[in-house]
C-alpha cells in the first residue's frame, strides 16, 4: 500500500471502531493495520472522538496501559432519541394498524432493519449501567429487536424457545401463566447458551401482564445465572398490575379502541 | 455550532453513511446539516470514498442530478469474505457441537451479533446483482440472519411463521413437506406484508432437503410476487437432490459422524 493521507485513515478507523460497538481494539491493530507509530494513531483516534461527539453521533474511550486499547461506544443524544420514539408513536397509531380483538399490528416495525438498529442504541443509551453478559428474550417477534439490543451492548443473544428443539441440545424447561391469556405455556432454554452467574438482560416486544416476562426470569433463575434488566419497547397501560416490578419500557400502549378507530399510545421519554 | 474542522465533518460523514447502507441521502440533507457548500461537501465524499475503499471497507456511490444524492455500498473484499467462511467452517466444526443424532448445534452462531453483521455483507456482496425488494425467511432460527442481510440490501424483513397468530392479521396459508423429516407442516404469511410483483430473496440457515424453502417459494407465488434467489449459510451435501435448484450456498456440510465424532464442513468460496 503506498502513502496513506492522514484523512484517508481516519475515515477507515471510523468505519471499524463504529462497526464493532464495544468492541475494545488494541492499538497495536491499529498501528499494525495502519502502518503508523502510536503517536499519529492517538491523533487519528483523537480525531474519530471529535467527530463523533460533535455531532452526537457516540463516543470513543481510551484505555491506558498493557490491556487497553480504543472501542467506539453508540450513544445517540437523548432528544434524538426521544424524537425518533414520538415518530414511532406517531407510526404506531396508523388506524390501519388495528387487527381483529383490538390487537395492534407492529411485526412491520420489528422486521425493518433501521428501526430496530436505531432501537438497539435506545436501549443501551437507557440501560448501559447494566452491563449485562448477554440479552435474553423468547421466540419469536422480539427476536430482531433483542438481536440489535445485543449488538449494541456487543453481547451474544440468548434465545428460549416455546418448545423443545432437536437443533438446541438439552434445555431446562419451565412452565409459566401467559400473563394476558391466562393459558399455561412451556418455555425451553438450551442449557448450553447461558452459565451461572451471568448478567442477564431480558428484551421483548410488548409487555401486557408481564407472564412471558416471568417465564424469561424463572429460566434465568434456574441456571444460577441473574436477571439485571427487564425492557420492552411497548408496555400496556392495562392490566396495570403486572407481573413483575421494575421494568423499563419505551412507549406506553394504552388503548386499542377498535369502534373508533383509534390508537392511543405515547413514548415514555428518557 | 462553532466552525467545525473537516475532519471533524468527514467522521460524521463516514459513521452516518455506514450506519444506514444503501440508503440514499440527498446532498442537500448534508449541506444542512454541516452548514456547508456542495462544493465543499462533494471534497468530504470523495475523502470518505477514498478512505473506505482504500482499506476494503467498502464503496460510495454518488448519483449526479435532481433525485441524485450519496450512499454506501457495503462491500467487503471477496479475500475477506472468503478468510471470514474459512473461520467459520473451522468454528463449526468443533466436536462438542454435536448433538444427539447427528444435529450440527449453530444456534450460537447465528446469536452472535458480529458474526450475522458479517454474514449479511456477505450474502450482499455475492448476491447484489439480484436487487431483491424484500428478505423472506420463515421462523425461528434463520431470523436474525435473515435480518441482518436485509440490512445489508436496505430492504425489509417478511417472516413467515409456523402458525397463524393473532398479532400478523390475515395470513396466506400453505402445507408443505419437510424434506428432511418427510412430515406435513403448515406455514403462514400475513398477507399485508407482501405486495403482487415485488422481488423476493429468501434467507435461511440450513438447507437440508429444500422442503422449506420450496414452501417458502409457494408461499410468495401465491402472493404473486416473485423469488429472485435463495440463499443459505449451509447446505448440507446429502441428499443430493434437493426440491429446490439454484441457490447459493455459504458452507457445505458433508458430514456430522457421531461415533468418531467428527464434522465436516468446507466454505463454499466466492
Amino acid at each position: 500500500m503506498g502513502r496513506v493521507k492522514r484523512m484517508e485513515r481516519v475515515v477507515a478507523l471510523t468505519k471499524i471502531l463504529v462497526d464493532h460497538p464495544q468492541h475494545l481494539f488494541s492499538f497495536s491493530y491499529f498501528c499494525k493495520k495502519f502502518e503508523v507509530a502510536k503517536s499519529t494513531l492517538s491523533e487519528d483516534v483523537l480525531a474519530v472522538k471529535n467527530g463523533l461527539e460533535l455531532f452526537g453521533l457516540g463516543r470513543v474511550e481510551t484505555l491506558a496501559g498493557a490491556a487497553g486499547g480504543v472501542r467506539f461506544v453508540p450513544g445517540r443524544r437523548v432528544e434524538n432519541d426521544n424524537e425518533f420514539l414520538e415518530e414511532l408513536a406517531v407510526k404506531l397509531s396508523s388506524p390501519d394498524r388495528i387487527l381483529p380483538g383490538g390487537i395492534l399490528y407492529i411485526t412491520d416495525i420489528l422486521c425493518n432493519p433501521q428501526i430496530v438498529f436505531k432501537l438497539g442504541e435506545i436501549f443501551l443509551n437507557r440501560l448501559q449501567h447494566l452491563a449485562p453478559d448477554y440479552v435474553m428474550t423468547v421466540e419469536t417477534r422480539g427476536i430482531s429487536l433483542a438481536l440489535l439490543v445485543a449488538r449494541a451492548f456487543n453481547v451474544p443473544l440468548v434465545m428460549a424457545r416455546h418448545d423443545n428443539y432437536i437443533t438446541e441440545g438439552p434445555t431446562v424447561n419451565i412452565n409459566y401463566v401467559s400473563g394476558s391469556s391466562k393459558t399455561i405455556r412451556t418455555m425451553a432454554l438450551p442449557k448450553r447458551v447461558l452459565q451461572p452467574g451471568k448478567k442477564v438482560l431480558i428484551v421483548d416486544d410488548v409487555m401486557k401482564g408481564g407472564g412471558t416476562a416471568r417465564g424469561m426470569m424463572e429460566l434465568v433463575s434456574e441456571v444460577g445465572a441473574t436477571v439485571v434488566g427487564k425492557a420492552f419497547l411497548i408496555a400496556t397501560a392495562e392490566p396495570e398490575a403486572k407481573l413483575i416490578g421494575d421494568y423499563t419500557a419505551f412507549l406506553r400502549l394504552h388503548d386499542v379502541n377498535e369502534e373508533a378507530r383509534k390508537i392511543t399510545i405515547e413514548p415514555i421519554k428518557g
